[in-house]
């Protein structure tokens, strides 16, 4: 792995684990192993290194979902797969989390991705109950967009609660209840 | 209001807004008006105060939701208050936005009152959804535990996709999607 490609992934872990006002360009050159001419050699600074360790972590968030949501069955049961398939789920979401960075919403630059990330996947999903809808395994009265909204939320704050309580269980639970009322329809 | 009132109320406000990772004990001092010898008289550090400020706010967002949830009215309707009640959807939740602190995770003392909070909201809103159960107002199969989970969760994620857009929709969104699946029973 060449030195860009090393500080990419450095600047990922710890705005994972650190979020980005956390997250100073030094650690990021020590735990790439990069001097600091060379992390400046490939990117203005912090700023343009975060914005390529955001995109890329949206883009694996992206197509790991369409993953799930395209594999055969009803929309439920796409959805279910959606949200059972196996995460990290202490470490919680590398894009919701970086919503309660100050840094990252207040810079239009920096939260457009993030915002974007989120937006499309409320997208996918919504295009997923739609055709739940049209098949008529959901009712024809919902409003998909606002479910679609209560999914990815349900999953985000999933996390919170996880991380709150150091255990995977209360994800589970939040994730076991939107189930139970989806599938009583 | 005493220099610790003011000091506590400089640390939730900065805890709100930057994280307990992005807050010195300096901006707490210069926000609050109050030297460091003063801020050391009334705390050990910046841990015991922001303990403090934690404690404080989880104390108003208890109280808050023990206000709507005492309401006359069914359990849908005491639940639709507490979900629809104003809130400043922009600044996120004080107590969930600290799950994404890694200063607090990681430390069993500052993560207690978070997880104790977010644990008792999700208490108090089984209880409702018990005494609907129980009132037949919810079917007698649901798993109320369960679906408390999935409400603070919306709360918590909803607050993520409205930061992430920097407007309040996509949090009334989520809200809308639970509640229209909720009411549908």
């Amino acid at each position: 792995m060449g030195t860009r490609e090393q500080l990419v992934d450095s600047a990922r872990e710890l705005l994972w684990e650190r979020g980005y006002v956390g997250t100073s360009p030094k650690a990021i050159q020590q735990r790439a192993g990069a001097g600091q001419g060379s992390m400046y050699h490939h990117f203005a600074g912090k700023k343009e290194l975060a914005l390529a360790a955001v995109r890329r972590s949206a883009e694996e968030l992206l197509a790991a979902a369409d993953e799930q949501l395209r594999t055969p069955g009803t929309a439920v049961e796409r959805i279910t797969a959606y949200l059972r398939r196996e995460r990290q789920v202490l470490k919680g979401c590398p894009i919701g989390r970086l919503t309660q960075d100050p840094d990252i919403v207040a810079d239009p630059e920096l939260r457009a991705p993030v915002d974007e990330t989120l937006t499309r996947i409320r997208a996918r999903l919504a295009e997923v109950l739609d055709e739940g809808r049209a098949a008529g395994e959901l009712p024809a009265s919902l409003d998909t967009a606002a479910l679609a909204a209560t999914i990815v939320a349900v999953l985000q704050g999933g996390y919170v609660l996880a991380r709150a309580a150091d255990r995977p269980e209360p994800f589970d639970q939040a994730v076991s209840g939107v189930l139970a009322l989806l599938t009583t329809h």
